[in-house]
């Protein structure tokens, strides 16, 4: 996929607010003040407040081109339809890719965050060049995406890269629907808290669970804190389990993981690297990077952004 | 994709025999008498005695336009080179394509054998119609491969699709690369059977291995004995971990089962769909069927087939 000169606005749709950006190829150009998404009573106030956005940003940038949406939920990608957003209410069975084009009169894609946040890593960030890549996103849940052959899959019924409910352990834990062994139920922000608070009552240290949210358990470990170097470890044994299975499906180029556990760094990616070799052949393994995310807070944007020029050349894309 | 009207020659090049076929569409239209792989002391003798019989078949159907040729191992797709067949002694760095192709005068695809399964499958049998597909080939081993947004995905080093070695268990039973929980090592053949063996002790009953088949287990349930049936749910939960995982993964429409284990029918399709729709959320369970193979042993020599047909028509089939 070459390069364009496509200017298209990126609108990161979250649960407490809504950004928007326009880019230029990778470039983010400019960023817009955020949208509190609770400010608007539902889909047509906030689906205004968009279009109002976009009109604006077209005087000052004349050649927007496209929009691209990416929704914290399930969507209807070719309809560009929302089936529901469970963190924000009244959102169930949008339209929005049609509300917001009659709006605006441009062209607007709409995908699920963690897609629009694969694609710009795939497109423009760490993953820049590869060709099969799976994107994890981490944090209270886990989510992903993935370009397979150069291209986002979606599955079936968009609703692909639920890497946080593949199981680890057919007997484990309990995941939302259920699901024995679900990933998320282990190496979710909360639940490493939990055993963080635990091993640590194991040797006698007493922990509150808001001492253990990823950033401080990684600075202990920076600092030389034996406990909190040993749960890095446990969270890559996890994770690393995870990963290996996908990468026995699907054999891809790379892995990149946003979110606050890939902010520890080599605290986590040096075990993940090595427990991951360890589960996999020398042949899946060489073509193989694990690599944190280039993007953080403006991977949505540039993702949707990017999502949506590159639909106007190849709609497959 | 459109049904086309070339005629193909599929070889299923397995450790025991190479099996070919004439095929047109997806009807096979001969079989060939197989050729033994151990009478022939290395690649060159085998090729030789392909290109032969593939112009013997030229004699009889004269529009023979492609050669599909599956193998036992690991392959560079775009190049159709060999890199190794463990069951076949000196089968290890091999141009198939260029020198079965010189041979014989016709493009030749080399693809290896899961794939080309899962392509039959896809094209004309169990899951013909569907977008996206993920076969398994249940037997000693268990191997995969997929069809996703209606083309054959091979992962960056063509080694996807190896669900054998997919983690069931993050501290289970090591597979065959050291890797904890390797699915294969729970719902082979022979694990099977061991367990099988296992359970029967468990109840006081003396049983072999030999006596402990999938087929010997399936005929046990059949006639009521509780304990086969116990053995087919406790497969159904490990292997429907593996597929629950993909379909989370993947959103697929289908997955395509063959093999040993498929053949016991609903004694372990029912508590398989019982297990998978239990770890699941609604919108990837209800788009989902888990369907047993279509084709049994012509299944290599039409998938094959197919895939040589198709590349004529679309490179990327």
């Amino acid at each position: 996929m070459q390069d364009n000169a496509i200017t298209s606005v990126g609108i990161d749709f979250g649960g407490t607010s809504v950004k928007l950006g326009v880019c230029r190829g990778g470039d983010l150009l400019i960023t817009d003040e955020p949208l509190p998404t609770a400010n608007y009573s539902g889909p047509a106030a906030l689906i205004g407040a968009m279009a109002e956005r976009v009109a604006k940003l077209k005087t000052q940038f004349p050649d927007i081109a496209a929009i691209g949406v990416g929704v914290p939920g399930l969507v209807d990608f070719d309809h560009g339809f929302v089936h529901e957003l469970t963190n924000v209410p009244g959102w169930k069975h949008v339209p929005l890719k049609a509300i917001l084009g009659e709006k605006t009169g441009l062209p607007v894609v709409v995908d699920n965050d963690a897609n629009a946040m694969t694609y710009a890593e795939f497109r423009y960030g760490a993953a820049r060049g590869l060709r099969n890549v799976v994107g994890l996103t981490m944090g209270t849940g886990i989510g992903g995406g993935m370009v397979l052959d150069g291209r986002m899959y979606r599955g079936s019924g968009c609703a692909a890269g639920e890497i946080g409910q593949m199981s680890i352990h057919f007997d484990g834990r309990p995941g939302h629907y259920g699901n024995l062994g679900a990933l998320e139920k282990y190496t979710g922000n909360s639940q490493i808290a939990e055993h963080a608070v635990k091993r640590y009552a194991e040797a006698c240290v007493e922990k509150e669970i808001e001492e253990c949210t990823p950033k401080k358990i990684a600075d202990a470990a920076q600092a030389g804190d034996d406990i909190a170097r040993q749960i890095w470890g446990e969270v890559a044994d996890w994770l690393g389990t995870a990963l290996s299975s996908i990468a026995w499906l699907l054999n891809p180029d790379a892995f990149v993981i946003g979110g606050g556990v890939a902010q520890a760094g080599d605290l986590i990616f040096r075990p993940l690297n090595q427990k991951v070799q360890s589960m996999l052949s020398t042949v899946v393994w060489e073509r193989l990077q694990i690599l944190p995310a280039h993007f953080s807070n403006e991977a949505g944007i540039i993702g949707n952004a990017a999502l949506a020029a590159d639909a106007l050349n190849a709609p497959q894309a």
